[in-house]
């Protein structure tokens, strides 16, 4: 069987990516980088006939608007209705009432197939599901108990409740559904040092979800493992040169084009539960 | 006579781009490299004020949507008014039915001095019009066609049809009017492997042509020259240092703002035909 | 007493950037860099919710449009009622009269803190004041002299006309309030050869201001030699590695993140008039 990142490669898939302004160029370069190729339209009349073209959904409401969410429950639904699979970052969940409704509306009419965000986000957006059902225990539950048993519980109820694959990012990143999850123990914390890293997670995740649509698990552990195994090798050179935040961010998109299997089986840390 | 570059260095042109928000910043920063200074408003009610105070109007319609086809097509007209040229990048044509409407309607109310696209993009525009006139044979002969020659004549009957100036992008570069072309065999396919090449030499396209505005034809060449060998350059310095696609995006626009009369003679590689 | 950057790293303020989708991206890394938070929401619908997270709003009128100028000046009164500082960025001021419009609009309805732009945009924006109140004989001085003397009782008397500190940028920056005036004589010519110097000042202006909410004039001040001097020592690198601007914007961000009081110190160039 071909490898997640061979898939990749060789298909070079489409990916729809309806992003935020302010990353929306670091989401273009990864996705190149990793293999994809992106297109980002966002206007209601042709976001339909671009999804129609393309082999993932990637839904990230960084700098949600009215327009743009209209935007992506069309483009949600007609993905649906096509059978590609959909990859909702709900960025700064929590923050706002609008962003709460907005990615509830997302979740209500769109069969979301991954939920990518860190654990506030993912927090934010049950306790919103709450008010309509419920998941007070399992929130208490993460806010008082910190250990990977708990999470991988944690992520796994989380799955179900969402009826998704659940990437929660942080340390260590817990990637499940409701039977299986992966703790994935790359990264670096110098990722949270420049914009992006989050969204470009989510790029990976979509473009390998685009080239592995049977193995939708997996290839979010793996997009997951290889985003931070990036990070630790931008963060190896970077302290090498004595550089700082600019240039760790352009060694993070070198790193992901000159990735190979052979480095990720070395350096891929992931364990599965 | 002053040389392209020569013109655009020492005239410091204003140009307004009005472009899409994934590479925006790499516009902005391309043309400051050559030479030039952006502009980038896209509200409807101060694109005339901004077109009136720059020497070129370059249209990308990237992430187009409603609100800001208005504009461009106000700013256009604006800019025909004036007598400023007007470069068109019909990103994506083809890909919507929304997007070849509005690369239709710019086309058909705005006079358009350059169209700048990939071969696929100029087809989809060119049987766009087809409804209303049709270039079948022209379509067809590309299709079954791949040689120089045809391109080229492909792309002079592109130009007659369209009344612009056409420039094909591709391994190589056709620029053409009806009567003259030039093929540029400058680039290199990493070029590809980054977002905004495409967008970037429209931007280099249109400062040229900002500066040098009895020239458009020989302007367009040279930018696509001067992009292909900055591309060029990049690579080798990329290989030489083992770097991937974030590094050679750096050395890309380093390469434009280093790229002198002596190294584009020496290294730029322009026929006429 | 910690100073103004000691601050910054330790409280890691959260910024509210409202800003054009050209340089957001280097707006949002270069507040990372510094050791604040970006957040950069614009709809009108949760801009007070996320102005109450905030330690600051920075507002820039870049790309201004109207959906965006209506979400500014909700953010901004909110603020206001918070007690949350206020920095306004007039990009392009007089370069249309929708910009003038719009910025008089934010001014007449928003309690600014600090207001920073280069001497053509100060200008336009106090002569449009004008209309409705008058700044000619200042206007004039600064047209007709142009010593360091005659610009500091400028931006003084501009500060007591807007009611707002001014950061008046250029080769020498002026940072003043009705009585006290700093001249920072850091930064490079380079500086206008990437976009977004000014933007990402404006950010920097802002991470200092959320963190040192007690000394904003000073925080101001600081924020704009410690960009200036980012920028001299960014030049320096690139100029012995014989690179472009492309590699420039890179070690300006890679400075920012490696910035220290012991640098700033020794490097630092502001005279108090």
């Amino acid at each position: 069987m071909k490898t997640i990142l061979e898939n990749l490669r060789n298909q070079n898939p489409l990916v729809h990516n309806m992003t935020n302004y302010v990353t929306v160029n670091d989401c273009a370069n990864i996705t190149l980088a990793v293999g994809g190729s992106p297109l980002m339209a966002d206007d209601i009349g042709e976001v339909e006939d671009i999804v129609s073209i393309s082999q993932a959904l990637y839904l990230n409401v960084g700098t949600l608007n009215e327009r743009t969410v209209a935007s992506m429950i069309v483009a949600g639904q007609k993905a649906n209705s096509l059978g590609t699979p959909v990859i909702l970052d709900p960025v700064g969940a929590g923050a706002s009432e609008l962003r709460n409704k907005a990615i509830g509306r997302i979740l209500e009419t769109v069969d979301v197939a991954v939920v990518k965000g860190n654990v506030s986000e993912l927090k934010a957006l049950l306790s919103n599901h709450r008010h309509s059902g419920g998941v007070d225990a399992l929130e208490s539950d993460l806010v008082t108990e910190n250990s990977l048993t708990e999470s991988i519980s944690y992520a796994k109820n989380a799955s179900k409740l969402l009826g998704a694959i659940v990437v929660i990012t942080g340390p260590i990143d817990i990637v499940a559904d409701s039977q299986t999850a992966y703790a994935v123990y790359n990264g670096h914390p110098m990722m949270t040092k420049i914009t992006g890293t989050g969204c470009m997670t989510g790029s990976l995740v979509s473009a390998a979800c685009a080239a592995n649509q049977d193995r939708l698990l997996e290839s979010s552990a793996v997009a997951v493992s290889l985003m931070g195994l990036a990070g630790e090798r931008a963060y190896e050179k970077v302290t090498r040169l004595n550089e700082g935040t600019g240039s760790f961010r352009r060694y993070l998109i070198d790193e992901v084009s000159q990735m190979t299997d052979a480095l990720l089986k070395e350096g891929g840390r992931i364990e599965k539960f």
